[in-house]
């Protein structure tokens, strides 16, 4: 955190939003609503954490817009900034007060940097860190120890990449890309000829790009292709220990959770959602702006828009059981029951006739 | 293994147990009950694997109590040591016979160690390891070759940092914490606020807090908090390829078995175990000493002690291809037993009707 | 790419197949069937993929015997080269033109390599290897950097380990096997004895033992065996993101899928294909040649040959809601299907007595 303080109103301008009460409170710090205190603003995530805000320390708060009713005039003693995105407030505040780390803007010593390789302004190399021939990095850009930078890749302005990330030969990384810690970018893609009884490896001979502003999390891996290119559009975010298989193409702004897993040459959209240890089969399609929840298996392409679960629920293990017994046996309850359906029809018409024998004289 | 030598009645002593047959018999090792030869011993952990003590070579062999018949007097030639729990017995032996790694205790000249940093007496630091500003390491801690640890971190007296192990800035390490090779502790969480098409980082000013007596397995990621801390309470044991997400807190002694994920915010208590791949999304509470089995999503809070399970056990795939095609027509099939049931009542009372009409004269 | 050129029937002769149409055409290169231009050979893995032929702009393609009619004589202007697997001929074309990169077979100054540590002929160590005791590296073997070898490990011949590998001490590698960037061989199972609310470890004091031509993926994790080994047999194929937990034998030839798990002690046999984040647990048996489809279970031993899947395709989010609300009472449904049928059948009775009674006189 900073030194920097700045008044309720300022914050208000800057971030854009209403102040509801002492616009005049100084602010120094960001805080969870549990253990924010003077001087510090925190964040009401959501209405039904509100009880919370009787005991809350804080200065002031970020509320949504009409969580707080204007005429309260400052309830519990605090004021308010009230806006029509709390996230968003939220997260331009953090940027304010969370200081960005100050690099060395050097080149240590303990870092290896092959000769043909071309540095931008201000980078910083931590020590152990390895560039590659012919490697070209953009200015500011920071390479923390254990980062490998393989032969010919190309590094972007303004990046970060955390301990040990890799980019292996030949991968282009656009500019404002945060790899973390671990990360894999460019590892051979998973392809095998059979040959009788033996696995003949396909050469990956392709590469990945990695567009403006993607953040790809820690222990992460993205495959090469094995011709052209693995593609991940500008500003897509991807979570831990997510795996991108050879030659999948994903579009912008998309939003991929931990532990997803993409088989090769399937494209994703833009403005994407696929939520955690979701996979997908290779060679489709998932459309623009697609939702597809946690845990899901997506066997075929999805249209722009759809929203899609396949998530079970855990249920006790006893009852379980008998559920996990019963589901094999699905088709066999259907024919049972159209079985019934028909007899029940029969026995009906039957009946209809035993009737119009009664009716009979 | 070490060139020790201990009698079967000096490890009974040592570990707890009762010794069947010859305490006098010498063990110099451990090793499975196929490969055990003379000199060593063996561990039966299931008494459906009785049949394989007549094949055995070991001298001695660790049963639990009741699975030999004392009156029978060392079966198979063997000595027996018979305890309650034979596992912990097998544990507390190994740890006799296995011989902890003798290390340095030096810093190697091709480390980098900060000048602020503050390393305690007998530490282990292997070349490639890198060691920021401000960081603390207690006495007799490890780090093995690319460890990297970011400002300000904490690492606690007898810790084992393997290969590549990952602390970022600010994070805290208890005593006698295990890191497994390529854990990544305090990358960032996964926070952003959308604004139109686009993704604005949250920053996450969080730390993680690893305690005492933790073990973090291989390639396993723990990301930092956006506010606050994410909490990994004392002695539980999370296996390899695990996902933490921000703001997790985690009880002591629970266990967190291999490529589950754990989404934001999210509390497990303590003395939980989580299964294999299971899925728990965010925000929720797993009670005290719940048991999740393997692949389970968990969508709700879990009550102390419950035992759930989400699993599926594949079927031939033919077979499974029905049963996924029906499963989605699952209420379909609900309003069709509902529809029947009720046909079939109005069928019985018209039955009946008719019984009666026939009854009328 | 080099700057290697061949005619086609050249080609042909060296991978196997009959050419289509002119064999002089000069190859140089290998593309996709979009991005292929003069000068280069691509490949037309499906039939289905035909109509792509009209636009493609390679002078020559592979295509699988019989998806072009010799009769036609060069259509689309084009060489052919016919083969009965396209794909191994694909592989071996892209061997052919895809010039293995050249190392430097020299120790980088800025490795660490331990006195006692034997180097084969004409190995390559990139700056900030760790090669530890008693270790042997095998000729040509390639150490890329942040590649870590502990006490007395053994890899074998033309072995490339990727940027920050590990190998913990006492495994062996086989010859010509690569280890993917970040993949970690040798980290401890997750063995421990419950005693009360404490777990006491289990020393892992086995190895891991990984055959000739094995490929292992990047953030891939192998364990240790707790006693004797874990083992990975000749030729097979282990993609990224997966985990082999202490104990297990995989077989020769085997292909296993990123994000897979399978759980202590467990046996695959050989030719066994098992797809993306499928789970297995521990001490069973997957016989040879068995397939398993992706995210499936496997809680019981599979039969050699058997094809098994477990994965759910997702759905439309509000039916799905309702789908796995019933699931659980799929119990309920199965009573209330047998009660119906009961009944039914207690009804089309007492309708025979009906009839029958009608019948009498």
């Amino acid at each position: 955190m900073t030194s920097l303080s700045k008044t309720l109103s300022e914050l208000a301008r800057e971030v854009g939003g209403k102040v509801i009460g002492d616009g005049q409170v100084v602010i120094r710090n960001v805080a969870s609503i549990e253990e924010a205190g003077p001087g510090e603003i925190t964040f009401l995530a959501n209405a039904r954490y509100r009880p919370y805000l009787a005991g809350c320390k804080a200065s002031a708060v970020i509320v949504r817009t009409g969580v707080i009713k204007d005429d309260l005039n400052q309830p519990y003693g605090k004021a308010y900034l009230e806006t029509a995105d709390p996230y968003v407030a939220f997260a331009r505040i953090l940027q304010i007060f969370i200081s960005s780390i100050s690099y060395s803007r050097k080149v240590s010593s303990l870092a290896y940097v092959d000769p043909t390789a071309i540095l931008g302004e201000d980078v910083t190399l931590f020590p152990s860190v390895f560039v590659g021939p012919c490697v070209r990095v953009g200015r500011r850009t920071v390479l923390y120890p254990g980062v490998y930078l393989g032969e010919g890749v190309q590094v972007g302005e303004d990046c970060v990449l955390h301990a040990n990330a890799v980019v292996r030969d030949g991968c282009r990384i656009g500019n404002r890309v945060v790899l973390h810690a671990g990360a894999v970018i460019g590892s051979d893609g998973f392809g095998y000829a059979g040959e009788g009884d033996k696995r003949i490896k396909i050469p990956q001979a392709g590469t990945v790009e990695i567009r403006d502003d993607v953040e790809i999390g820690a222990n992460t891996t993205v495959d090469r292709a094995t011709l052209g290119k693995t593609i991940i559009g500008r500003g897509t975010k991807i979570d831990n220990l997510v795996q991108i298989a050879h030659n999948v193409i994903v579009g912008e702004n998309s939003i991929i959770a931990a532990q997803v897993g993409i088989a090769g040459s399937t494209k994703i959209g833009n403005n994407v959602t696929l939520a955690g240890q979701t996979g997908i089969v290779n060679h489709i399609q998932i459309g623009d702006g697609a939702v597809i929840g946690p845990q899901s298996g997506i066997p075929r392409s999805v249209p722009p828009g759809a929203v899609l679960s396949g998530g079970i629920a855990a249920a006790p293990h006893h009852e379980w059981l008998k559920v996990i017994t019963l589901l094999p046996q699905l088709p066999k309850l259907w024919n049972l029951v159209r079985g019934l359906e028909k007899k029940l029809s029969q026995l009906a018409n039957r009946g209809d006739d035993d009737h119009s024998s009664h009716a009979r004289p």
